[in-house]
């Protein structure tokens, strides 16, 4: 039995993991500010889950977070997160002190891969790549049922690759990075840059109807045969081509698997990604890497966190 | 004691290593066509370095190929090569018959990368990338000590990664890809167009007097102090540092080796990209992966595929 805890800017979600990997009993709270509140608000969880499901803590062998920002994994602390503010906060070793059990943690993005590995998408595969097409671009590499996260705990960066040398400025201040096309982000400013030049495409009632243009406006024109709209998921899906070959060139992992809000347009975003993907991919063999969707959802983070 | 056996387009050459990964005897031969030719001429080669060193080939513990092209290292086959003109050959199973000893295989530039790892600049590291800047640009990843080829043994192509999404097209066809523009060719290209624009610059002096434009032209006008010839490497460096960064956000190494005939600049190269690449990078912490030069020039093939 163990508790995995996913850490995010609004809120903390907690659940008791059984040794199936299910989640036996879950809480969450909106996440206050400052370390000790938020590992005050963690420890409450775990006595929360853990009484729901008839347990005490003590039946535990163990805890896991997954937290935004950069992690460094081996020494247990946040080294720096933008959303929560924090800067070397040990947030591991200050909640193992709480619970008087191990708690380990890691970036959530990687997180979230490694649960997306053990229950969902990646079950039977032997190394992973998750993407999340979210607000930003994230993810994840898991080989050999772990994360892979570099000699310094801060890799698997995937959304901060460029794929246009000194294009898009991206929110981590570099040119040109994967994230500021192949996010959600990129694809609401493809959306509108199309609406200004094609006012009369079905992106325009669509956006109108649902009160603001969103990542879904270009996906619903262009399954519904708009040719404004199927221009932009054209050019949004030939981006997440673009940085999925770099991916899939350089680490031939068994499985890429998408996840975040975009991969809710589900296996149409597969079949529209593959004829897009083919010709940019460096490969001779047989053996191909399978491009699949997230399982998970947000159970991916509290499965992974508990994972560690 | 083992065999080194480096396959080359243009010459085989072998080497006998010893447990302290030196080359104690080496031959090469001229690469003949066809694989029954390429195996008869590597185990002559493997009788040569034996006979050089007094020992019988009975002496020898197991032998290792870097072969260019697509391996199937778990099959032991070169899936593809162009320069060999092989389709799904079984080299190291038909080398190990003749040699009586197992053979293992592995694509040249990851072998390379071995080889640099165990014996050469990656000696005190926990995981190094290296990236040869020369005709084109290849590499190999190596992580806890071993090459990482992904599932299909076809992964660490760090040059077929875009940069330049529908950019300059590459000799593999996708548009782009950093080999495009990092490579001694792109340089090379960088170069010519510069001299067609700045006639009088010091390159086309240094060009005339060499009889040709070389990846070695802009360094030696920029070394001299040469605007243009300045220009040129800034530019060909800027897109160096796009690539580097990708993979260090990536993947995080702990070191950054660079090899091939551009990485003959030395130092200068070294120190003329760090700013470059500063700003590129997705760093928080410390702990920063340590760019540095390959040490072992050819050699690393041969020590490389020893350790296979």
């Amino acid at each position: 039995m163990r508790i995995g805890i996913d850490l995010g800017g609004t809120n903390i979600a907690a659940g008791l993991i059984d040794d199936k990997l299910n989640i036996i009993a879950q809480d969450s709270v909106k996440t206050r500010r400052g370390a000790d509140a938020i590992v005050n608000e963690m420890e409450v969880l775990a006595h929360s889950v853990c009484s729901q499901a008839g347990l005490r803590l003590s039946d535990v062998e163990c805890a896991g977070i997954g937290s935004p920002g950069s992690i460094d994994a081996r020494e247990g602390t946040v080294v720096y997160s933008n959303n929560l503010d924090f800067h070397n906060v040990p947030l591991a070793t200050m909640l193992s002190h709480k619970l008087d059990m191990p708690v380990r943690i890691g970036n959530d993005a990687n997180v979230a891969a490694l649960g997306e590995f053990h229950a969902g998408a990646g079950k039977k595969a032997v190394s992973m790549i998750l993407v999340t097409l979210g607000t930003g671009v994230g993810g994840g590499i898991v080989l050999g049922g772990r994360i892979y996260d570099g000699f310094n705990g801060m890799g698997g960066e995937v959304g901060h690759m460029a794929v246009v040398k000194d294009g898009e400025r991206c929110t981590c201040g570099r040119g040109g990075c994967w994230e500021a096309y192949a996010s959600a982000t990129g694809l609401i400013r493809m959306t509108q840059n199309a609406m200004e030049r094609h006012p009369d495409s079905l992106m325009t009632k669509i956006s109108g109807e649902m009160g603001k243009v969103s990542g879904r406006t270009a996906f619903m024109a262009a399954r519904q045969g708009d040719a404004a709209g199927d221009a932009v998921v054209e050019e949004y899906l030939s981006y997440v081509a673009c940085g999925t070959a770099n991916l899939i060139n350089l680490l031939q992992p068994a499985m890429l698997c998408f996840g975040g809000g975009v991969s809710n347009e589900g296996p149409y975003l597969i079949e529209r990604l593959r004829p897009l993907l083919g010709p940019e991919l460096f490969e001779v063999g047989e053996k191909k890497t399978q491009l699949c969707l997230a399982e998970l959802g947000n159970d991916a983070g509290i499965i992974g966190a508990a994972m560690l």
